[in-house]
């Protein structure tokens, strides 16, 4: 199987980028990987080792950090994202993945891999940390503002095949993020994709709370980018607030700064557990390929186990298992 | 003054709820309470003692905690939350406050106490828990799910005139909840009330993002009861969740054990902070008297704070600022 990666996107490009693709080609010597961006840069990266794997695809362009994301995509026809999108399209590679403008990744592949017949919106599905360290697909997240009741039944049928794919769930548990738990509860939009979700093929479980996400109350997270990115924010920031003043309430003294000492492992995990950048790639869903958004800073281990998950989903053809259920209505 | 209390509304009530108004009644002999409930219920409660500034106005009915709220202030008009809000609409209590319902209390607001001419929505505005224990002010925190931009404007002039009146803020940061903090960030509703935002007579700081709420990024924040309440949930099921595995963490070993008992003190202060029902009765704001919203389990302490408050905003002539403001357009 073939895989694009943008070498170019993300805080540390192209090095890291470079340096993940390597181990993954190491690792899954079955997997040819096109490394897409300025050789010469790519090449130094690289240092000398270059394995049969491995190729690279030239380009003189990048889409950087604060480009307009549609602006750029059209324009920059020569960008290392727009390029990799391309190959998707083309069918020279089954999947891409990119560290760089996640707006501007959103457009690549709305605008050039192109959505799957009967997708009306591509959605964007991070997985959300979780305490007992499973995680929660979540979507969308980011791609669209503002969605239609059929939006998100459409997100929820997409996170459950992906679930069931890439994940290995059986069942995959799907809540509506909602207000409440009861079945009226909440604005037009979750009342109306309520009644949707209910007659879908999924395991809708109902309305779920956001104050339940970290113990995993669904396997499928189903909101519109807006509320979604709120509940988000409003996550990260209580629990960097909370950490620091325990933090501080730990370092008042010196008994319980020996404390701290021995505790601190175990609130590093936890700290770690509640950072969702490191809960890897996310899947534009929706889109006709692979498309795999990292964090924007991803080092090695990130790019090689986002290549890893690319290869699940490749192999149990999660994309034409999208297309098929679409394709039915 | 006169401040009508439902003593039949909330948890604790009614013995909590008298309590609390004996102890009000003492500390500002000027004010009359009226106790609105069962007679013999409130006097058992009252335990021979009743101050003369304290009147009993005797219902036989209660909305209870499920009953819906429409429908219940609609047929009961004997519950004694009913009663109270007739008392404002009658002019004979310049304030009242429940701890019951919430639902029914908005309810009884808009249709037994009335709109204020020119108000579409009346707003929920509780407090939020702020680390510098400022605390801010949040609508619609609850009175309507979703919210047009002229709603959201509203809101945004009644509560910086709700923190001028009551807080004796002289310039209160409006924030408009959003996915980000630039100009042009959100969904359809944002964008729109961006716009009315900037032009309105307030001090209009911009977007503000839900994870800097705890750190106060504004005074005031506007959102639509949906969001707010995605946003409230997310934070204190973060805070919950992060608590308790610092907790777990420091339980570990005995040495932790000491120091942990060392810094209970601080974890509970901070546990407290984080606990937004603590933070005291929330206005209803629009409404053409004063109808404040306790905590379901607010006890004597509760009900004492909000008769202060609700003495501070008649004083101040809360609503009768709102009406003016709104009476010029």
């Amino acid at each position: 199987m073939r895989i694009a990666i943008d070498a170019m996107g993300g805080d540390h490009a192209p090095s890291q980028i470079v340096l993940g693709a390597l181990q993954a080609a190491k690792e899954w010597p079955d997997t040819h990987l096109l490394l897409v961006g300025d050789t010469q840069q790519i090449e130094a990266a690289m240092g000398g080792n270059k394995p049969s794997n491995v190729e690279i695809i030239h380009t003189d362009d990048v889409i950087g950090p604060d480009d307009e994301p549609v602006r750029a995509v059209r324009r920059k026809k020569g960008a290392s994202m727009v390029v990799a999108g391309n190959l998707v399209r083309e069918g020279k590679a089954a999947a891409m993945l990119s560290a760089g403008n996640t707006g501007a990744l959103m457009t690549t592949g709305l605008l050039i891999v192109g959505r799957i017949e009967g997708i009306e919106r591509p959605a964007l599905a991070p997985m959300l940390p979780t305490m007992d360290d499973v995680g929660m697909l979540a979507l969308d997240l980011g791609a669209n503002m503002d969605a239609k009741p059929e939006h998100l039944l459409q997100y929820a049928i997409m996170g459950s095949i992906y679930r069931t794919k890439v994940h290995g769930m059986s069942n995959p548990r799907v809540g509506l993020l909602n207000v409440g738990t009861e079945a009226m509860k909440g604005n037009e939009l979750t009342k109306a994709a309520f009644e949707l979700l209910q007659n879908a093929p999924i395991n809708f479980i109902g309305n779920v709370e956001s104050r339940d996400v970290l113990l995993r109350n669904c396997d499928v997270l189903i909101c519109d980018g807006f509320a979604g990115n709120i509940m988000l924010k409003s996550m990260e920031g209580t629990a960097t607030v909370v950490m620091r003043s325990v933090r501080d309430a730990l370092t008042s003294s010196l008994l319980t700064k020996i404390a701290a000492l021995l505790v601190k492992p175990k609130l590093q995990s936890l700290r770690a557990k509640m950072d969702y950048k490191e809960h890897g790639a996310g899947p534009l869903l929706g889109v006709n390929g692979l498309v795999l958004k990292c964090h924007g800073s991803s080092n090695d281990v990130a790019v090689k186990n986002a290549v890893g998950k690319a290869r699940i989903a490749i192999q149990n053809k999660l994309v034409e298992s999208i297309a098929t259920e679409f394709s039915r209505k």
